[in-house]
């Protein structure tokens, strides 16, 4: 097993290497939320199988999906379990671009900091991975288990690619662990690994009040205004305790585990102080952890209706819109979900008013074991690099298709990352850096080492 | 006094010049909302002070306000009372225009209408009168009693002009009877006099959740979105049975006089086949005659939070907007009631969330009297030209001056006017057609004979 004296020593000897190939992934406009990038994508694909294929001696291969396509290698030893990593090679959007300020494909050094989309999400992080595995391999020859990676390219815009292939990919991705380079570090001293997401479904609802706009002299008093009445549905979507009022809608909720320990770590105070929220928004007697880790919640995205310019216009809009999305805990079905507010919201709006519901494919929440080999392997190697204590987290937000891999596979999950706050991803002036880069190489290696 | 057969006859000699003049005032892209136009407007108004100075004979001004310039023109013979007619010279803006079968001011005749901005609102009518004084004087010479023109340029971006300038106009204004060349038919038999229109205020307010967009996994549950907020808010401001639950909203409004007659034209069945409109939305117990012309109304015009493209976007917007007008019936004032709604607003607003609000502008409802000289001479001017007795009605809509020049010049108003509701006004492809705007001269014309 390589230890961290001899991985860092490779590290140190392969610096420039390291740094300029990292730089080459970057390079990528890898969008795949944008069909314009649909070219850029394959040739970022190619580039990671190119760098598995001369680095990592893995047997790999590109696999078509109906989106971007998957990048998967493997190395079969005779280890008695496997490991997979997933990660994905595409990133946001850049907008709003103008506050960028160097350009987000071409890598920048600035204080300390290399500035790109993708530097940290999800680039970085598998890239580590990625070097890790290569820095073993130097190091030691054989690996000491089953390897395989699976990196796609749609995981900003809901994996469908990935999920819809995973059927036929059963026996290929059979595995034991599933580590997900994809998550934040606690803070800056601190290690967390991440075992669960929430799940997410979305939906958008369309009232339409009238063939056109109308002059709301003319017509006010007459016509029901879709903007009063979104507003009266949307309303009518909680109680006055802050609980979501449609029916179902915690069907299968399971509620924390009162044997269950995280580390949750904003308070009111940190969240008045980071992001000025004046407002707090839960339901009446839960707390920060609770609402945010084990709690669904309904949010709405985007309102639309009428005049959104400058200064006024007098008019009853035809139609108005909402656009609503949904966190998912276990065990939560985004499905039944889905039917019961589009229910909900048929029911409650105004007799004779066109409602129109569209549904987005929705994904589920996970959850990994705190004591499964991968968490102790990983909270071992965590603590060998920061001498403080590895905290266990939950994620308020989703990874699409983190579930649907650990029931294929068999898997059982841990995410782990070494992202901070202030690395702005999906945001503009995203970035890594190298100090950390090299962290996560060890990081990696040594949970193997563990494993 | 010229007979109708007399004005026909002038007419019919006239016709070519009438249709020429026309089309000169139509060309001027008078827009008055929007600041680019400026030099338009003040082209527009030496144009209609030209053609008084050559047709009219009236000792004519250009008077500067704070806005566009107001064309000024008297004619004091020693008759004993004295006529203010008031129209605008300015247009509505002609977005969108990719929907204009030919261009808005290019005037354009096609299937027997004239196409043009401001081919019925207010040019068309405004020029019908201009014309009908014309036709007096060559006809007959001298007037049968005090006339004055004021032709505003801001009617249709809120009049603050000529509000502003009013208190310096109260001499030069001063007369018996207001009529106002800016109505509709009744249908296309019949003639109508409007004798009030509802008042105006309009506000927007603003709620702020944080300092920028939230990721809606990382902070749902945290946060109070400002999307549900607003919604929440909006939904407080109607009661159970549709009435405005506003403390002091209703303060002055007087209700129909059960002596009181108007012609209401609308049905529910009608609203459902021309605007095809599903749902209804006054208070309960109110005829529809009573909710668009005897009670006041609230409408959202405008709704803007968060996400509004294709697809979703998972956030918690960092703020929601949502754009408010009223219309309002004597005595309601508009200030009173603006003051009322935001302190609603802001007492009703999630504790520790950002309320900011503004106010515009606001115009009085006005009322005419069927029994005043004006209405009763364009009666009887009206049952002339068509056979069917003439409508009396109000109108759901506001001219924000009407009520202020009432007060100033101490005249009674009287509406009228020949627009149908097939003449889009406010939208593309408005129209008018050289027949009705002949009827239009005739009116005018006669109706002084009858004053």
């Amino acid at each position: 097993m390589p230890s961290l004296s001899q991985l860092h020593a490779w590290i140190e000897k392969h610096r420039q290497e390291i740094r300029d190939d990292y730089f080459s992934f970057l390079r990528f406009p890898s969008i795949s939320a944008d069909p314009a990038h649909q070219s850029d994508l394959i040739a970022c694909a190619k580039w990671v199988k190119g760098y598995i294929d001369r680095h990592l001696k893995m047997k790999s291969e590109l696999i078509e999906t109906k989106g971007a396509p998957l990048v998967f290698a493997e190395d079969l030893t005779e280890g008695s379990s496997t490991l997979l990593i997933y990660g994905h090679y595409d990133v946001q959007p850049v907008d709003p671009i103008e506050l960028w300020e160097s350009a987000p494909f071409t890598p920048t050094e600035r204080d300390g900091f290399i500035y790109a989309r993708g530097a940290l999400d999800d680039k970085g992080q598998i890239y580590y991975a990625l070097v890790a595995i290569r820095a073993w391999k130097e190091l030691q020859g054989r690996l000491p288990l089953n390897l395989k990676f699976c990196i796609e390219g749609e995981e900003e815009s809901s994996s469908l690619g990935l999920l819809s292939a995973l059927p036929k990919l059963r026996e290929k991705l059979k595995a034991d662990h599933l580590l997900i380079p994809d998550f934040d570090r606690y803070d800056e001293k601190t290690f967390a690994m991440a075992l669960g997401c929430r799940g997410l479904v979305a939906l958008e609802v369309k009232l339409i009040g009238s063939k056109s706009d109308l002059h709301s002299g003319l017509y006010g008093g007459i016509a029901y205004n879709p903007n009063r009445a979104l507003a009266e549905l949307i309303a009518s979507l909680w109680d006055e305790r802050g609980k979501v009022a449609v029916p179902g809608f915690y069907d299968g909720v399971l509620g924390k585990d009162p044997r269950e320990h995280y580390d949750f770590r904003g308070t009111k105070e940190s969240y008045m102080k980071e992001a000025e929220i004046g407002a707090f928004g839960g339901e009446r007697g839960c707390t920060l952890e609770e609402a945010n880790w084990f709690r669904p919640t309904l949010e709405i995205n985007g309102l639309v209706g009428g005049y959104g310019g400058a200064g006024t216009k007098t008019v009853i809009p035809k139609e108005a819109i909402a656009k609503i999305s949904c966190r998912l805990v276990p065990n939560q079905d985004p499905t039944h979900v889905a039917q019961a507010i589009a229910a909900h919201l048929r029911k409650k709006a105004p007799s004779g008013m066109k409602v129109e519901i569209e549904t987005y494919p929705g994904s589920r929440p996970f959850r990994g074991s705190p004591t499964s080999p991968l968490a102790q392997a990983f909270a071992k190697a965590a603590e060998e690099i920061s001498p403080t204590p590895c905290k266990k987290v939950l994620s308020g937000a989703s990874i699409p298709v983190v579930r649907e891999l650990c029931e294929v596979t068999g898997a059982s999950p841990v995410g782990i990352g070494l992202g901070l706050p202030s690395d702005n991803i999906h945001a503009p002036n995203e970035r890594f850096d190298l100090p950390r880069l090299e962290q996560g190489i060890c990081l990696v290696a040594r949970t193997l080492a563990h494993l």
